[in-house]
């Protein structure tokens, strides 16, 4: 399965990091790449890059102008949007897990109407007001069962050693 | 089980909104309560406490101004640091789980080395550079094996109700 994440509306000033965190979870939670609407943004871009040089994967990271039209081009991938206000993650996992193809849409602060209508799914990670990030990790981390809390990314040019206590590198 | 969250180095200029994350994250995986150190913000305490007010729940925000201290005092508690060099999660849970209390520590860019040392286990979400929000969501879902996908917050004025499209509450 190849899954894409598409991260709405970022906006330099107002949630550079916030963003980052949305790419970093991508990655490490075995998104293939990542599009991103709202305001280009070459730091975003150079920071992901360089996490994947260095901690390994092929995770890739894409400006795109124009989102819905995006979706739209999508046509042979399954187009998920997290939302709160979407149906329960119980409810619809067993579907989404048969999809050959998915396309997930994380919000900023106000997500136009069309995108509820685009998307094949809206699912809400908990009904409650959460964070983008979590409910990215939550979702594809149920998506895998778990099988990216071990994964080891190809290509790594620093593997971190799990540790007790302190700080533990392969290089 | 009673869990208590400790987010460190709050900055206002340059992540409000993280640690909002953080505490939204917080509140909807059942913490019942957010200590964070680093500059007090009455704006986060303020935006915390209208969702709580409004989506129901008891969750608690304080500023520390000495969180090593809070460490130490929290003797009843087993001290879990959640850091990307730390123990897998696999290989932690299940001692985890029989714990009668636990206090979460999530940090900010530079965790003291202390704080290492302080924790009764340091924990790694995937073992890859991710974000503080995705870790602390993977760590409670798989701490209430998921019971929060579902969970209803007692005094809810607002509840948001599952949609297959649109946005659909009960007031």
């Amino acid at each position: 399965m190849k899954i894409e994440i598409l991260r709405l509306s970022h906006r330099i000033q107002r949630d550079p990091r916030l963003s980052t965190h949305v790419a970093l979870t991508a990655r490490a939670f075995l998104a293939s790449k990542l599009y991103y609407s709202g305001d280009k943004d070459s730091s975003l871009e150079n920071s992901l890059n360089k996490v994947t040089k260095q901690f390994g994967g092929n995770f890739k990271i894409e400006y795109v102008k124009d989102p819905t039209k995006l979706i739209k081009e999508k046509k042979d991938y399954t187009i998920v949007h997290l939302t709160v206000y979407g149906e329960t993650l119980p409810s619809t996992l067993t579907k989404l897990k048969k999809s050959k193809n998915l396309l997930i849409i994380v919000g900023g602060e106000k997500v136009p109407p069309e995108i509820f209508q685009l998307s094949d799914y809206n699912v809400s990670i908990t009904s409650q007001p959460i964070s983008e990030v979590s409910a990215l990790a939550i979702f594809l981390h149920e998506l895998h069962k778990g099988k990216e809390l071990t994964k080891k990314f190809p290509k790594a040019k620093i593997q971190i050693l799990p540790s007790k206590k302190g700080k533990k590198f392969k290089k």
